[in-house]
């Protein structure tokens, strides 16, 4: 039996997004990349655009759940809003195509990938690239929402992590 | 000529909505009422339900502007991402409808229809009745929505307020 997994870690100007196939123990890379907004981009019109485009990752690679990354610390409250929003929309966008969003702290995906929750980004990429026999590093956020996928798969056969609830 | 403009006052449980037509000086309600999650539905499915109900006033009552509450102080990350959540598929339903959306800080709202950034629910709900003339009073979320409304109102008259930067 199989599963799809979609990661997405989400950010205003750059939301990594990643779908891994896990068949038992063995996890595949389907697809990964970034969803780019540029700087002079409204905010406004950067939400719609994160929101059709996870909508259309998920209609053409029809992933059986979400995981997207959970609470971060945040300077301040404006940042957690922003945040927020950008979740907002994916969250939406999942719950909409009748998927469950799982959430999980950045630092429970590090440790899960990498072994260290106070892992750097590059070395998070890395563990991604040799765990999923890629044959390049992926960009920053791509492997972090590859990370994030992993992990829900590793929380599913209850492996370092206790079984989340759904958002 | 006039102008309709959509108050928000965003919340996972209850957010409320109001329309007001502006045209010169004065302002009348078009509609106003609060968009229901009762406390067992599922954050990810109170978003779905928020964004179609607000994407369902837009396409009947055809705003042409979109205002709502700001920056509120808020306990904690956890909360402000909740709020920042619904803000978020708020924002992208107005957006992907060609619509600009402005924000109040709350203290702003109250201060412009009241004359006190500190007033209580009530007092606005009561000053909102008497501005619009109403012939009752409406319930807390739609009064807070109908001042943000009015709130933007003033903006572009330049009272009180500077004219705003949309989202």
């Amino acid at each position: 039996m199989t599963m799809r997994i979609l990661g997405v870690d989400p950010g205003l100007r750059s939301t990594g997004f990643g779908i891994i196939e896990v068949t038992g123990n063995s996890e595949a890379a389907i697809t990964a990349g970034e969803i780019q907004n540029p700087a002079p981009l409204r905010p406004s019109l950067c939400l719609v655009k994160i929101g059709d485009a996870i909508a259309e990752v998920i209609d053409k690679y029809r992933p059986d759940v979400v995981a997207i990354e959970g609470l971060v610390y945040v300077q301040n409250t404006r940042i957690a809003f922003t945040l927020g929003q950008v979740r907002g929309v994916i969250i939406a966008a999942a719950a909409r195509r009748g998927l469950e969003v799982y959430e999980y702290a950045p630092r429970k995906v590090k440790q899960v990938v990498t072994g260290r929750g106070g892992a750097g980004k590059t070395q998070v990429a890395h563990m991604v690239k040799a765990m999923l026999g890629l044959s390049e590093v992926p960009s920053a956020d791509a492997a972090d929402a590859l990370a994030i996928a992993v992990c829900h798969a590793q929380s599913c056969r209850g492996i370092q992590l206790k079984p989340a609830r759904p958002l």
